[in-house]
């Protein structure tokens, strides 16, 4: 990789977060699309979000990036971890992470996974079954235990699906049976959703949780756990908070809502990564369907299987700068590389590009820090996994 | 791996095509989910379409399985390659295939790997616009291409995107436009959809491309190459014609409106492998939303982002077998184990599983020698690749 001006127009002043990955993006060549990670700038993140939830504790969701010197960094500034598996745990392990710092996140483990993370000294557990409380009372006899509720009333710009939590209705049996197993019932968790935008949409998921928690309470459990999860945003496009501020509001709404809640646990992922970092990229080919298609076909070295596998439904929608911005522009269909048909980006909201772009062309595609290298798959089509590098 | 009978009931005698790795998954125990491949059967496979197939020429489509043992026994068997990218060529070529058996068939390539594939033997490129005839041209001189069409009319299960091809009506200047360029333009490719169940399925795609076919030839174009692209079905529970027959029905479409097309290549990938090969996979979690939940969620230890990519809009429905087939059953929305919410198989339309199925069973999921693998995250969630192996 030499020193290299990639032939990036100079553009718009960079959006301040994006500045020293993308300026190595425009300054070095790669010779394949690559996530150029700022180490530093999540170590900046962590800070703020930390100033902000006060004596609220970050576990960073280790799934939304988990490359050896993010986790490295964030434990050496104070942070704990949200483990998917095994494999995560045994990650935040061998970089230094203390075991009671990491909490077995995952309501879907393996008994094997289980009874590992155990002898490991992890003694933190999500469920929200009560095959799932069998599962951590046989193998992790005596853990403690968070019951992972459903969010009906989600604001965020992507809700979760029903996939993990019970219905607040049937958390109370669960805390009853974790306690008939000799488990320690500590509280509950929940997801807001994906980029909770504003502080103040979290208003109603925790209107929603604050009854349960008193009832719980009044019927002699000794809650003072409430995790609440992720769902912090990053900048794709559209206004969001600023971090510490955002933070704050969050901790004041769950504050004035969960009386006894002494430890607080927030697990960011997108909101401290996605940031700080920009992926280098190419473009393979520009063409039309017919002639008068009023739409080109651009087409990059990147795609759903290579690492923007967030692009599915058109959910995340990426900002790309290209060496032509400013120039004059029109509407795109953007897919990736592979011979999939499903490998396509936008198709329903094309994207407004310079009307120059052609093939050879690079370009950055912004705020890819979370959800992308460890999407990749791990050679569709006989492409390479997205290549990373930590600055 | 110890030889062991992993409890799975006998249940019903086996459908035939799964019979050996069916019986191989069921009698060994697996540390994660692994495919078991048949290479055997997949070359009885490759010898019953070659049969149907007559004089055209398949080229196997490397990305529905890149394993070598794959590529290695169809190399002996006499198969050609499509491949996808540079990578794809490279694999062939190590394992034997000779250059001018490969066809360079993605439409969208970057010009070092037209370079590279021109400099190894590769003599012929797929192409659908004027850009990429271009980079063919500057880098693969002289080369022999085929313009792929936008089919309009299928009636295949999963009609593809617009991603790939031309319209017909911009066909003929595209052969122009390759001429000019000093290439030598030698027909036209396109894709009926994947699983085209019936070979009837394929007349209206070939109707509408066969006058297309006659004005090329008019206008003085030397066209003796049709790629029929893939679209070979394999079973999923619904009913397809037996593979040889199936075969030799579309060739008999095809030579009834393609006169002079000496070379007919057809691209199985799915129609080659799937069928091959079984997923042996294990139950991680059985639960309810609520005790009134007419649904159960079932969690297995393999999901979307893990091998199972194919379910995506519960595309492919696989069938499942578990160790109570043939006990009392009910609706279950079926998932995968990873932290993402994104990560649910079937939802819409549950699927029927037994009512005794509990954490830690065993199950077999048929007909999955395509598009499993290679479509796995690098380690999503910090869970392994789908492992491999072959029989």
């Amino acid at each position: 990789m030499n020193a290299y001006v990639t032939g990036l127009a100079p553009a718009e002043p960079f959006f301040a977060p994006f500045r020293r990955a993308e300026s190595y993006a425009r300054t070095h060549a790669f010779d394949r699309p690559t996530l150029i990670l700022d180490v530093d700038q999540v170590a900046e993140q962590f800070r703020a979000l930390s100033r902000g939830l006060g004596h609220a504790a970050i576990h960073y969701a280790v799934k939304a990036n988990p490359a050896r010197p993010v986790v490295s960094r964030l434990v050496a500034e104070g942070s704990r971890f949200d483990a998917a598996s095994r494999g995560e745990i045994e990650l935040c392990l061998s970089l230094g992470a203390r075991p009671e710092h990491i909490s077995f996140g995952n309501t879907v483990k393996k008994t094997g996974d289980i009874a590992f993370a155990h002898s490991a000294g992890v003694t933190l557990f999500a469920a929200d079954a009560e095959e799932e409380l069998e599962k951590i009372a046989a193998h992790a006899p005596g853990a403690e235990v968070y019951i992972r509720l459903i969010v009906s009333k989600s604001e965020a710009d992507w809700p979760l699906s029903r996939k993990f939590g019970v219905q607040p209705r049937a958390a109370m049996p669960l805390l009853r049976r974790a306690r008939e197993l000799g488990l320690r019932p500590a509280g509950f968790s929940f997801h807001v959703g994906s980029q909770t935008r504003r502080a103040a949409m979290w208003r109603p998921t925790l209107d929603e949780f604050a009854p349960l928690w008193a009832e719980a309470r009044e019927e002699g459990f000794a809650l003072d756990l409430l995790n609440i999860g992720g769902g912090f945003p990053a900048f794709y496009g559209e206004a969001i908070d600023a971090p510490e501020a955002y933070a704050r509001e969050v901790m004041d709404l769950v504050e004035a809502r969960f009386p006894g809640a002494e430890r607080i646990m927030a697990e960011p992922g997108r909101g401290l990564v996605a940031e700080a970092g920009v992926i280098a990229a190419e473009v393979v080919l520009v063409s039309r369907k017919s002639p008068d298609d009023i739409h080109r076909w651009v087409y990059l070295d990147i795609g759903r299987f290579s690492g923007l596998a967030e692009t599915e439904g058109e959910a995340i929608r990426y900002q790309i700068a290209t060496p032509h911005d400013g120039l004059a522009s029109g509407p795109c269909v953007l897919a990736g590389p592979s011979c999939d048909s499903a490998d396509v980006l936008y198709e329903k909201r094309p994207m407004d590009l310079p009307l120059a772009l052609k093939a050879g062309d690079k370009v950055v595609i912004r705020c890819c820090g979370a959800y992308t290298t460890s999407y990749s798959s791990v050679g569709f089509n006989g492409f390479p996994p997205l290549d990373l590098v930590c600055i």
